[in-house]
């Protein structure tokens, strides 16, 4: 039993802030029933690659999508304009493979440590952060692995 | 004059996915006058350790924090608690120093790649993502670097 086990949804993630790594922590599913998702019931969350570290993309998880990820380790997304869960790769065969996730520390954030096959984004770049800018210029810091009409075909 | 200059703003971003390295951007004003701040005027920013890649903490900019950041190199969020510009640092030191922005390809999220003085969270620990979460059991990944009320004294 978790001395966190107890203690009121609202106030677990401020008594965590001063957990430490031998600490037994409550389960995933009463961390969940913790987690601030937001006023549309999403958490916006950062997928990086395992090994190479390079930020891929955000993208947001309502609840269902984070408990899928975790049980499959195939990552799943809540698509904001389909309005339903977004298997990433579905469409493209892009899939990403959960390696790790981690909360932050006020529960609002998910960041995602995957294999990511192919490129991430739906241009065809490996990452979706590709407009680089500076105060006053902005340029394209990558170019597409594949062709996007490669990745979806005719749909 | 970049060709993609006199698109509307709702087309800029579209436009964009077909850009190449070598093709002039419109200018950054040009650019953030198309981001896709959310209904509270905000964007999400993932702040990545410029070096060692390590994903330190997300929080969110207006677009006058993202202006004040790209023209100072000094990170400056928008605390949605207090309701106003939050100069990373300004409380506990702990300052982010810009080394690079870039837009993701719908222009709604940040990545900041930075130099992080000492923890980026405000627990002492290095990183904000502190809470590893399996299916099952959660455990604390990383241990303060410094006491807190180190950090921010009587405040």
């Amino acid at each position: 039993m978790s001395r966190f086990s107890q203690l009121p949804s609202n106030e677990l993630f401020k008594a965590l802030e001063s957990a430490a790594s031998k600490d037994t922590l409550p389960d995933t599913m009463t961390l969940l029933d913790a987690v601030r998702f937001n006023a549309e019931g999403l958490l916006p969350a950062i997928a990086q690659q395992h090994d190479t570290k390079e930020v891929l993309m955000m993208a947001w998880m309502n609840r269902e999508a984070l408990e899928e990820t975790l049980a499959t380790h195939r990552v799943c997304y809540y698509s904001r304009s389909r309005k339903k869960l977004w298997r990433k790769g579905e469409s493209s065969g892009q899939q990403q493979h959960l390696k790790s996730a981690a909360l932050d520390c006020d529960g609002d954030t998910l960041l995602l440590e995957v294999e990511q096959t192919g490129p991430a984004c739906h241009t065809g770049r490996r990452s979706c952060f590709y407009l680089s800018l500076n105060d006053k210029q902005a340029h394209i810091n990558s170019e597409p692995l594949i062709d996007p009409a490669e990745l979806y075909g005719n749909q």
